[in-house]
């Protein structure tokens, strides 16, 4: 018997759309580095979605890699970028950001979710301290929507990031690794062209919600980021073949197809997250989107092995363990069924 | 009219054979980071066209990527790396090694070739210098087979520079950004093989020879790049889906794919080659593989610029122009054939 | 009147011995770049006061220079360096390790002391993480003895850190920018030659110790920092006149100099310490070495701020303040005086 | 018998009269990291040596440190320094410069000197180019005055440089690491104002002009470098006692001092320029400065070891090589005439 995978957002390979796409257009030449033609078309497209024309946008292979170039293009040397604890360039980058020179300045997250009173106090406390030409001046804030943890900002909680942003004239970056997954989420309300005005720079998440690569910057503070075309290149991140990030995205916002990507997980993630409610799972918290965290005793987790494969997060006690199931793009109804008759047979009565 | 494109081997997407098998296998599941059975086969193919069980192989996006990522890997802080002023690394990769914090130590390069008696040269007035403990210390050699002016080296040369690496205890690494193109070469005599036992890491090339992405890094001197996937993550040059590389790579090199897309560029290449040099057209120097650089007048040019596109390269005096045609795997007859027409038409009776 | 200052133990010039010989050798023409005979006649002492001759002993000129110096040479680049979350390099280095490219991983201090228990607990904890390849790996031990609290490591902690390292294979360093003051102390019982024994690198404060520049950084493993010299150069470290820096340790380990101002400055600091005590005013915590943390309420910080220079610490609550009075080697016995009256003066009855 | 030192201008300690000063002001407790009244005074001296109330002034300890440090804070990620291929940033500072993360552009020096010409068709070529948003770009310009090799830049010749610079938007930055030898120079036509008008930013060299220590950093193009205490501080460049440089330039830039001592220097030079002259030994070229290059033969060189202590500089041919004599402001007549009667002994009749 196949395993059900459920362990990640990027174990599949493509939208079939995509995969369409790429064979249409496989023998067309075109000229590189991004330059080319599809490359125009999805830009073209990412503005109107992002309701502004005065947009610039790249597109970068992973997350990590986008994390690093953007934020080292806008720091200077002596500033950092201020996260959650809890922050993927904090963590799980392996230094990338503290490669490029710059300290990740870290502040308590909120399952998480970078507060705007935290960020606030954080600054105020740093400004106040005689010291603080002794440190690491805080030059950007950086935040994920949806977070690690699959939360959501609220378009109120980004205005008030945002303000405290203004208030110490620090940009905001957003990381949108898992954007469709925000995107299509009920609960959320802030939506491309609030990113859009909300934030300095931004990136769309394509590798996570149905592209094989790529992330598309967009940057809507323009001259933070002079000559962003040779940082790319200098970070070893531009894509000869620009063309597949390119068609990627350009088929990613026809039709509507991005959202309806994330809707298609979401509405798989509701179905076990019920499953989940009625058979007494311990969530770690409850999240909105197409991660779920639960608390799992190990005896129960060994029978798990057997037949799923899920994310380990973290040890939650001696016994127990905090697992995620993540669902995508991709994940079968079959599958899902699969997952909720384990859900039923190792609940809780 | 559709212009004829000869202005690069990335102008193309993948090979159709890649196309297939990323079709296939798009909704297999499988782990990410390059842990997946497309990268393990891949690997096993690779290794045994190097005829060594014993190596490491990653896979990386792209050219100027996998130089910043080898090349900071193996130096020490104090050291940089040498390679001929023509290197890729020395001029079009916008200081990525720079970036790194390592110099790139230029030395007179002959047609693109990094010769072993310069190299001695150069390692020997440095170690003569009673200043070189204030100097960059040589730490790596840098070549490329073919070389950026698609020369090659032949295997007499390769061992001469060996000799040299190995009475300085300095590692030599091959940037094989082009190299179906140099095993398809009829004047090659350096096989996969030699050069891994001749070198101590070096890359084959996906990108500019059939793949959509993708270089292959090939370690035989394990010992140089301790945790060289968590080097990969803070490079941010950690594909999250692997399979995208590891299926091109492993399709690449299953029933000679990989030579056999390089014969064809060098096929057409020769085409070309004999029919500029039957209409007297002036080759900037002569090369074996599937760049060719010419000088032009820059009347014809700007009638060639109607037709076909074509790699500006350099002045060559103030009436006259180098410029690059290069083939690739999807080098079509008709493309060739119009080509040649033009070569015709614009030849010196 | 003038005030007392007791803010740091780096606000007088250099002990007088120092500027004695520095007049007396003016003239004497040596070689650069710490090639000198004076520096050579320091390391000669500074060997024998560490127990060994297999010593490498260099120069630099401050203290965050020498933790930016070592700690780059010594770990490669996927590494980052453990420290407490109040070790200097975390917080008050103006990011000089992250410039470097590397990550300071903090673990939470015991006042100022990465116990060794809280740094296995840590060590553990990220082996067992199954993603911690995409994370920094810890590369090196980072403690300063005495400790920025001005709390001292005893021989069992430092032991205990030891075999912590061991096990893990990782190297420790200790920054000894206030090491008289520990060596001085009668409650220490880790000597030069211990530290020698149990660290692989460590440097001895000159700054802060009654110089007026430099730090000797004394290497016992040699392999770690190979071309050390160039490195140190390449940070823009290396005096031209290392004579400076070798007059001054060779006067400072001439005669037992170096302890015998650390035993000046912990005298007036105990002075100050008992008069504190008896005149009940509250301790941030208690510590055995020159620097001297109490909570006092704002409105006495106000009058104090008329006639005392003190440091200002961190807020302790709304209407208190931790402050530090720091004595050193030419701590006057005429400005102890003045303080003690000070001290009697906003005692509590 | 002693030997003759005419090694370099950085053999003996400091110009007695910042000794004195440093003895009267030993025990004066100040405040750290360049607060202080010295350093205050130091910079108002320069300020007006200047020319100009609206300059910053920071102290740094030696020539690469200030380089380095200068350099990388004007410089943006993807900008490189453009430099005379004999610049001292470009060679001789163990790629501190690349260390930080950026390339040194180099174009062809005459006798050091970066021409105008010169500049102006790297720039030209630079732009033409079609990939040159694949190279780094040029965000600085470099000069040495009085160049690496004792040569001077003519009030015309910066000028010249200034308007390219100009015309390209580029800061130009001068290393006026042995600057009291320019000033005191009678062939000198610019002056610190002239510098301080033609400049961004440059530096008054402390260290091979008499102090022990210091190189005063003036920055006219305040804009270039926000934070600059920050970014010094990162550098690991911030002397906790910067009360060692302040007093230096403070004394240095008192009664002329500074010139006197590089004017004692050159007569010293010019009368060993004149013996060189009468006795017809052969100069690598002429300079104005303390730095004399001459070509030895190799058998008189070995003579010439047993007494005088000089600079090797480079072979000249096989049995020949260049070096250099280097006076200072310590040079005393007594050495100046025991160097002549063997310039006499080794002429060439």
């Amino acid at each position: 018997m196949n395993k059900l995978y459920f362990a990640s957002d990027y174990q599949e390979g493509m939208a079939p759309e995509i995969l369409n796409r790429l064979s249409e257009t496989n023998l067309v030449p075109v000229s590189g580095y991004g330059t080319d033609e599809f490359c125009e078309s999805a830009r073209q497209k990412i503005r109107a979605a992002c309701g502004s024309e005065d947009l610039d946008v790249y597109f970068l292979a992973g997350g990590t890699q986008a994390n690093a170039v953007v934020i080292s293009a806008v720091l200077r040397d002596y500033e950092g970028v201020v996260a959650a604890d809890t922050g993927h360039v904090a963590l799980h980058e392996a230094g990338a950001i503290e490669y490029t020179g710059h300290k990740v300045l870290t502040v308590k997250g909120d399952k998480g979710i970078l507060r705007a009173d935290a960020l606030q106090e954080y600054l105020e406390a740093f400004y106040a301290d005689g010291n603080h030409d002794h440190m690491v001046q805080p030059g950007m804030v950086y935040i994920s929507q949806p977070s690690e943890y699959g939360t959501l900002y609220s378009r109120k909680e980004l205005q008030a990031l945002r303000e405290v942003c203004d208030d110490y004239g620090i940009p905001l970056y957003v990381d949108g690794a898992r954007m469709a997954y925000a995107l299509a989420c009920s609960e959320n309300d802030v939506s491309l062209k609030e990113l859009t005005e909300l934030t300095d720079v931004f990136y769309i998440g394509g590798t996570k919600c149905g592209a094989i690569i790529g992330e598309a910057v967009v940057i809507s503070n323009k001259k933070l980021v002079p000559h962003f075309f040779t940082t790319i290149k200098q970070h070893g991140a531009l894509l000869a073949k620009g063309r597949l990030a390119g068609i990627s995205f350009d088929t990613l916002f026809t039709d509507g197809l991005y959202e309806r990507l994330g809707r298609h997980a979401l509405e798989k993630a509701e179905e076990i997250r019920r499953s989940l409610r009625e058979n007494n799972w311990q969530f770690f918290f409850e999240t909105p989107t197409n991660q779920i965290f639960v608390v799992v005793d190990n005896a129960t987790l060994k029978e798990l092995d057997e037949t799923v494969v899920y994310s380990y997060w973290e040890p939650f006690d001696n016994t127990h363990t905090v697992i995620r199931f993540a669902t995508s793009w991709a994940t079968s109804e079959e599958d899902t069924e699969a997952l909720k008759k384990l859900i039923v047979r190792y609940g809780n009565a």
